[in-house]
């Protein structure tokens, strides 16, 4: 067995495939002063072929996956065009005379091992991006075939140093059971396209690949638990092959309750939403019943890109999105970077605390062209759908009048150009901050609705990071502090009659759900997957069970006491002797 | 006149004394292969001479300053037995045959630069401390003098490219009307050491010291605005002079109510205590009038030095602070280390946020050794005097019991030791999380008092980094929701009968007393320069008043809005105006 870190779940069982690593034999030699032109030449080939190449792979991708994910490719054409990269190349071949190909290597070696010694999580991204066009290029100037995948054979599990998207992008997901990858982080390009495709992803698996794992060896990969199994034991494959087959029977089970209404055994209706980040999510959710989007992450939009998207692109996009919704309601949340999110082509300033710096909406209001290009963008798509606004990290009601002033502008300027729009568009913002839970009644005035983000409300309500590993049992979702908090927000917007919801992570946490039924919460919008099981749930309970139950758990003094009432399981024993109404079905 | 940083503040008026650089002349030729071991001789006499020179620096400054300071030289002794240093400048003797003194010179170089590359604040001031220490080493192995300051002249303003620790502790304070110095930073060595000594001091300032500042040249400094004046006009001169008479005579004025009651005009007593980190500031503090120390920072007793204090050491410190104060009340806060405050020897991981991360009570309740040889320690001092406990960063009733736990297995041991401490010693806990507002009233029933930490409670209230520049006016501490948490806070320990008190920044702001007295809080404690002020304004205001100006204040909106009524100035007019009574004297 290999731990590993689980970055796309699911169950692979199957044979894998230990993917080559590109490396080639490059020229010793020197070349002659008389030669340089040549190499110049043959570089500025290698790279115009390259482009060609990377073009053709984001058309195909787009076919496979929409057309967000494939800006990943974008990143890698300004690879190809930057000044630095390319200097650097040019420098080694014209002053120490050696051959494209050899300065192409260098350059790649020096610009990974500056990357990685920074010790960041994205700029080891930014390393693998350069590794993954730096070797194309290679591949041109060397000739050398593409190292492909077995096709047309069995599927298989794919084993990795790392894999990079231009790899991935290649993969059929009809042949790949699962990857495993000894380098790689959950937030890694490669990762976030693996959880598109559906396809089991463990990284970061310690073990010395070359010598453990070998072509054809029979592997069982557990993307949820982030372990891989090599040579498993029939018996251990009976089991995974039972838990494969339960999880893909309950996965047909809950396509029967899709068309069912979200409402408790008692009448309590909740919408429940979608949290998305692309068109093809959307596609996931409307086919898991989703009610609307209660989260559209535009940020995605702004990432893997060389520039900010234009006002048309964003249209374009929100424009789809809404259209496919037709009647049903999408909140797009304005851009939502800083923290641990960056782009490529927008520098932040270097910080020590970055989830308490420039972030957000703090960013937006401080780059107002920015904003308001995508104001426009989501005015202007209102027109075609159910469009909302919502900003986020709101601490203050200064923070909603400065937003909603450059709103207010906004709709002026397209009203001045004639442009349809959504004039009654409802603008509601995240209530993340502990900030804006204890003035939410001050906030409800300014706005149409609240959705509460759970993830950045009990990291700021306990000060805890929860990517930080040396203190992760600290961050407890189920803290009697973060009860209070939002029983102190839906209170205030049930008092000022608005409508409320939830999208953090929470939302989608079955053992939360008897809260959300207790406060009365209108909505709650979670990752597409969790929406069948959360309105199975649903379905099994009663509100009123769930009012009873609430105000135990709020005399609870610790997380513990709060776990072991919800995570009661609906057993028979449990259901008559704890709650004798609650798990009635 | 020259922008700087203020770190130490107060007005100075006089001529300039520019420091030269520590700079010499190296020996350029190279050693013979027949000298290597009389070149490591010499190494190693200058070490020796350094060390005993350092020492003798640490037994003045003692004698200055109090034991805490001088814990500064410990970091100093700590760097000449520091292997990796000492390897670099043996390493370079002996592979490349150079010098003792050019080696060692090599060797600072090589690690200022490192850790200036790092561009980090507290890196920074370890390469300070390299250069110091590595200079007097140079010195020795050269034979150089020491560069001394003008001695029994007239007073004078210093001027520096940056100034070591050590040539601060040659400061005769009589001598030295103010400080200026190129380079530096508010919290390095010598900026602590500054204010403790009551030496205007501004750091950082831009220009080029050695083309625009002259030995002789008349000079200002103004340490609270962080300015100095070159040059200054005669109108300029007279207008510092105006105001540092007024200053001195506000100083006079204010001593005249040392010995009054802090009480307001209709009875309200407020207890005024002061925050410490050292012995030294514990006479400031009760030279201003103390009630008692409501924060003893304790970690300063942990910095400045090669390894943890012993239980001995620590009730020493603990102890004559105690004995100091007889009956008046002393709360010892347990380590406040991790987010912005290192060990030298005390190795904490990279961090993302370190603010949201592995801090404070969460090292304690971790290396749970450390911990208890810190409880016996302040039980030790109980026995003499009236010693209070206070735990940081508490986010949960978990971890007020885990804390409490420890210190009964010390009382056990010591009771088992016949060590005499007080049985029914006090505990209470910093409220400075969200997450403690909110289930304060469950934390008070763990708990003897509460101390409201300002600081950092609305660093999280409101996600902002209070360092970040970026985003520095977002730092608002009269939000509205800082209000409310407060409000809270105090309504919660009033409910459950304990003790509240503030120790944060803004418990000697002047504009927050109304709040304060509008709650009913107990105690405020601060530095001590703010107790007189506060007092001051204390005797003037009437808590009724305050109360009726608190409901106003909860009505407001916005900062800006709280800022304006808090802001109002008793000058006759608004007196009239706004508040018929509040400011009656």
């Amino acid at each position: 067995m290999i731990q590993g870190i689980g970055a796309s779940s699911g169950i692979a069982i199957g044979k894998a495939f230990v993917l080559p690593n590109w490396e080639w034999d490059l020229p010793e030699q020197k070349i002659d002063v008389g030669d340089l032109a040549r190499e110049f030449d043959r570089l500025y080939e290698g790279i115009r072929t390259s482009k060609v190449e990377i073009e053709q792979m984001k058309d195909e991708l787009r076919e496979a996956v929409g057309p967000e994910e494939s800006y990943i490719f974008d990143a890698h054409l300004a690879i190809l065009d930057d000044p630095v990269f390319m200097n650097e190349i040019q420098g080694i071949i014209q002053r120490q005379y050696k051959a494209a190909e050899v300065a192409v290597k260098e350059a790649i070696d020096h610009f990974v091992t500056m990357f990685d010694l920074l010790d960041d999580e994205y700029m080891k991204e930014r390393a693998l991006d350069i590794k993954d066009v730096g070797n194309r290029l290679l591949k041109h100037l060397l000739g050398a075939p593409e190292i492909t995948l077995p096709s047309d054979t069995q599927p298989f599990i794919l084993i990795a140093k790392e894999l990079s998207p231009s790899q991935l992008a290649h993969l059929n997901p009809n042949h790949v059971l699962g990857i495993a990858t000894l380098a790689g982080s959950t937030i890694s390009h490669s990762s976030i396209m693996a959880r598109a495709l559906g396809v089991p992803l463990v990284v970061g698996i310690e073990s010395k690949l070359e010598e453990t794992i070998q072509t054809g060896d029979m592997l069982i990969i557990d993307g949820g638990l982030g372990i891989v199994h090599l040579h498993p034991e029939q018996s251990l494959i009976d089991l995974y092959t039972g838990k494969q087959i339960m999880q893909s029977e309950k996965k047909q089970q809950l396509k029967g309750i899709i068309n069912f209404k979200p409402v408790t055994q008692d009448g309590k209706e909740m919408e429940l939403s979608a949290n998305i980040s692309s068109l093809k999510e959307l596609d996931v959710a409307l086919s898991s019943g989703a009610n609307g989007v209660g989260l559209f992450r535009t940020e995605f939009l702004y990432m893997d890109r060389s520039r900010l998207p234009r006002e048309e692109e964003q249209v374009e996009v929100y424009r789809r999105v809404a259209e496919e919704l037709g009647s049903k309601p999408l909140i797009i949340r304005t851009l939502d970077i800083g923290g641990d999110k960056h782009l490529d082509y927008f520098e932040l300033p270097e910080e020590d605390n970055p989830f308490l710096g420039y972030r957000a909406i703090r960013i937006c209001l401080d780059k107002t062209e920015l904003f308001k290009t995508q104001l426009r963008a989501i005015l202007r798509a209102s027109h075609y759908g159910s469009v909302k606004i919502m900003y986020p990290l709101i601490s203050s009601v200064d923070e909603v009048r400065a937003a909603n002033a450059l709103l207010g502008s906004c709709k002026k300027e397209l009203r001045a150009e004639g442009i349809p729009f959504a004039e009654e568009i409802e603008v509601g913002i995240m209530i993340e901050l502990p900030a804006a839970v204890v003035i939410a009644d001050m906030l409800a005035d300014e706005v149409d609705f609240f959705s509460i983000g759970t993830n950045d409300l009990i990291q700021f309500t306990l000060a805890v990071d929860r990517m930080n590993e040396q203190i992760s049992h600290l961050y407890e979702p189920f803290h009697p502090s973060v009860l209070r908090m939002i029983q102190l927000t839906v209170e205030a917007a049930k008092r000022k009659g608005i409508h409320v919801g939830v999208c953090g992570e929470m939302a989608g946490d079955l053992k939360a759900l008897p809260i959300w039924l207790a406060l009365d919460v209108d909505e709650l919008s979670m990752s597409a997957h969790s929406i069948l099981p959360v309105k199975e749930r649903l379905l099994a309970l009663r509100q009123q069970e769930c009012r009873s139950l609430f105000n135990r758990l709020l005399q609870c003094r610790t997380s513990a006491e709060i776990l072991a009432l919800l995570e009661l399981k609906p057993s028979e024993e449990q259901k008559a002797e704890a709650f004798p109404d609650i798990f009635k079905s």
